[in-house]
Parts: C-alpha cells; structure tokens; sequence
C-alpha cells in the first residue's frame, strides 16, 4: 500500500500533457505530482508502436524512484499502444490512461452515436479509440483522422489566425461537410485543445468538442479517494529529457501556470 | 586507407538529408552510400545542442561498421551543433556538413551580401551559419529565422497551396518587406527544398534561393576524386532507427525515387 502522501506519476512524449497535469491539479489540489515530459524523443504520435512503448517502459521506470500511487500515461499516443504492457509490467499500480476517458466523454456527449477521433499518426493508426467507443456502443459510427500539423502547429504557439484555421478546415471539412456528419468530435491528443478555436470554426457551433484531460482528472480523483487521503506538503516536479529552459518556455502554456526553468529536472532514460 | 569502393556514409535526423544523398548519387553515380536517418528520435531542431551531438555520435558509431570512406551529416541541425566533436573523433576520416558549403554558396550566390538563413530552432539558436558566412565576407549583413512548422509541412506533404504559402508569409514577410532586404536566402534544413514554391512566393522573385545539397555533392565529390576512383557493384543501403515502412513512403519524395521499405533496416542506437 502506498502512502497517500506518494505522488501521482504522468507523463507524456513533451509539455502536452501538461494539460493532463493542471486538470489533476485542479481535480485534486492536495495531491502531488511529478511529471516527466521526453522532450529528447518527441513527438510520439509519427512512430512505431513498437518504438513507443519501449519509451513509455523507460518512462515509467524513471517515475517509480518516486515511488508513485499511481501512473497517468497523459500522452495519447503511448496511451493508445503501450498500456496493456505497462500494467502488466507494474501491476497492481494503477496505470491509467487517456484514451479510455476520452471514449466514455465521447460517448456521454455523442447524441447520435456519430463520433469523429482527430490523433496523431500512431494513434489513429492503432485503431485504439474506435475499439473503446465500440466497447461502449457498438452501434456508434466513428471516424479518425490523424492530423500531425496540429502537434508542430501548438508547439509553435500558432494556434491562433490564418495557419491554423486553413490547417483545420483541410484536415477537418470533408468529414463535417458530408451527409450525416459527426456530431461529437474527440480532441485525442493532448497537444490539440490550445487549437480549440480553430477546430471549433471548421466543424461549426454544433459539434461537441471532448478533451479527455478532464474526464481523466475526475477518474484519477476517483481512484485517489479510494486509496486514501490527501499528503502534506504537496509538490509539483518537473523532469525533461532535454532543454529544461524550453521544458518551462513552451510548458507554461499548456500548464496554465508559469514553470520555472530552474525547477524542471534534467534526466536521461537511455541511460 | 580506405578502399575505394568503401561507400559513403550520410546520416541524417529522419528524411530530410535524402535530398542530399540524391544530390550525391547523381553527381557521384559510381560511388556506394549508406544512408542512417534516426527518425525514432527527429526533429533533432527543436533540441539541444548537447541531446543532438549524443544523438550523432550514436549514429555515427553505428555507421562505422560499413567502414565508410568519409561521413556525411546531412542534417543541418547535427552540422551546426556536432561537427567538431565528429571530426575530432574519427580524425583522419574526414566528417563534411552542410553548414559550410551552403555558406559558401550563399556568399558566392549574393549580389549585395545581404543574406537570410532560415533554419530549425537549434541551427538558427546556435548560430554556425552566421558565423561561417562571416569567415567568408566579415562584411555580410546576416538575418536568421527558425522556422520549425516548416520541417511538420514537409513531412506531412502539405508542400503546395494555402497553408505552406500563407506560413512561408508568416514568416518571412517582415523580413523581405523591410528596406535593404536580403538578396540571398539560405535554405538552412534538409526538409525545406521541397517547400521551395511557397517559399519563392513569400520572398519574390528576385531573391537568391541557396539549397545546400547541391554545394555539398560538389564538395563530396572534389573529396572523393582525390582519394581515388569509384567502386564495382555500386549500393545504395538505407538504415532507420523506427519504422521502416514510414521511412521508405515518406523518404521518396525527398530521394526523388521510390525506395522499397523491404530494403530498409531498422537499427537501434539506443542500445
């Protein structure tokens, strides 16, 4: 049994599960955390699944020194590829991931069982978030689209204007325009709800729009009181696998907050 | 001494170095390469100088074992940050990069020696173009900008029409509408050739546009006709640190001819 006061352990490919992060902090302000972003290998979402979950092993390994309650896996990709063997590895921890979540707010949110998935490349490919939505409907017509400009779009910090917006109609208009489009569309990865605006013009005002951060914060808060109470002294850790200047540059904007670079701890999981 | 037909050994990030490898086959069609591109770990340009020289010893270590007649980092981003650390290890193999000879282009292309670079975060961060070019001309006028959502267009093949022109824009406006603007632009990363006529419309026609793949041939080829003639049984071997089938289908629009992922090996550096 771990202590309460242990903390929760996520992590993700960079900083876009930093929004994960704040959803947990809000969820859950007397709970700490320590975040680990592998900046030195992202993005996830273009390669193999093979290559991810070797990643999201030493990930994991790296957060367990800190002896965690538990292991969110923020990031959608490893989510998508890599949690079987992460549980199995780290059983009974619980591992939990984002794409789960995100099925049952889609489903929840879905009035006629229509649901489009925008992911990355290994996402989509995996196929993982049409098997969850069908394991809660079966009925439920679902379509994926990977949209990876997203991911460099929201790490540039070009997530208002022009670029974005012809980025979001290109990726996004075929599927809303034809007959009986969806009307819930899943935001399934982490990097995607800063493009929110955008997404938003290019599938109109009625669309439901789920972003699985927060649905995933209320089932860790759900868990966390199960387990037991909240620590004292609660902190929130940074670790990067590279440039921890960038880590808290580009990470406050996820996270809502500013990230102090000195704070953000440098580590390599290669090692 | 290296026999002659040892081949040539090219490494880059991911496919963006195969427009240099097709520059090479072409001006040195008798010669044998072996192509490395670490795309389990790209982009190398939003990264730090110190993750992306580990990441070019690791792929040059790897490389050693075809016993290469000289190597060829092909990424703008390991030229700029890795060279000396390369040259100095494998001394006397001569190590070439593409920031020196596309400075020498640039200063031989540019009428008023006004010159623009536009790179990666990591190649602009550093500063090795501007340096290599005022070794050339102390008198040169140089402007950098980093322009990361370049390398995303590319890989994701959105290289004509809206959104690569309205970003070329973004980017480049302030620049080429100032008063003396640049007469020259140095395309500073392997990936952006192929936005070439998004780029030509945001800087007009009267610019100078520098690619430094064909200046890095030339060189290559001066190099190799004085260490002896060419081999028997000419080859053209690819390895990939992930995802081969991704590396063949996205690398032949940089290679400009098909590469069948069945010839791609998958190699781990990490190990």
């Amino acid at each position: 049994m771990k202590q309460a006061s242990a903390p929760i352990a996520i992590f993700d490919s960079g900083v876009g599960g930093l929004t994960v992060a704040a959803a947990i902090a809000r969820a859950l302000p007397d709970q700490s955390f320590v975040y680990l972003g592998d900046t030195a290998r992202l993005p996830y979402g273009t390669k193999s699944a093979e290559t991810v979950t070797k990643y999201a092993v030493q990930a994991t390994r790296a957060l367990m020194r800190f002896q965690p309650k538990m292991i969110v896996v923020a990031c959608n990709t490893a989510s998508a590829v890599a949690l079987p063997v992460l549980a199995a590895a780290y059983a009974p921890l619980p591992v939990v991931g984002v794409v789960e979540p995100g099925a049952r707010a889609a489903v929840a949110a879905s009035r006629e069982g229509r649901i489009a998935v925008i992911a990355t490349e290994g996402t989509v490919r995996g196929g993982a978030y049409v098997r969850a939505i069908h394991a809660l409907n079966a009925q439920a017509q679902v379509v994926q689209r990977a949209c990876p400009l997203f991911v460099a779009l929201a790490e540039e910090g070009w997530t208002h204007g022009d670029v974005p917006e012809l980025a979001a109609r290109k990726y996004l208009s075929d599927i809303f325009e034809a007959a009986n489009p969806p009307d819930t569309l899943v935001l399934g990865c982490t990097h995607f709800p800063v493009l929110v605006d955008a997404i938003r013009k290019a599938v109109g005002p009625s669309v439901a729009l789920v972003d699985s951060a927060e649905t995933v914060a209320r089932e860790i808060a759900s868990i966390v009181r199960t387990t037991g109470g909240g620590g004292e002294g609660v902190t929130h850790r940074f670790l990067s696998t590279d440039a921890p200047e960038r880590f808290a540059r580009v990470g406050s904007q996820f996270f809502g907050a500013t990230i102090d670079p000195a704070q953000v701890e440098l580590v390599d999981l290669s090692a």
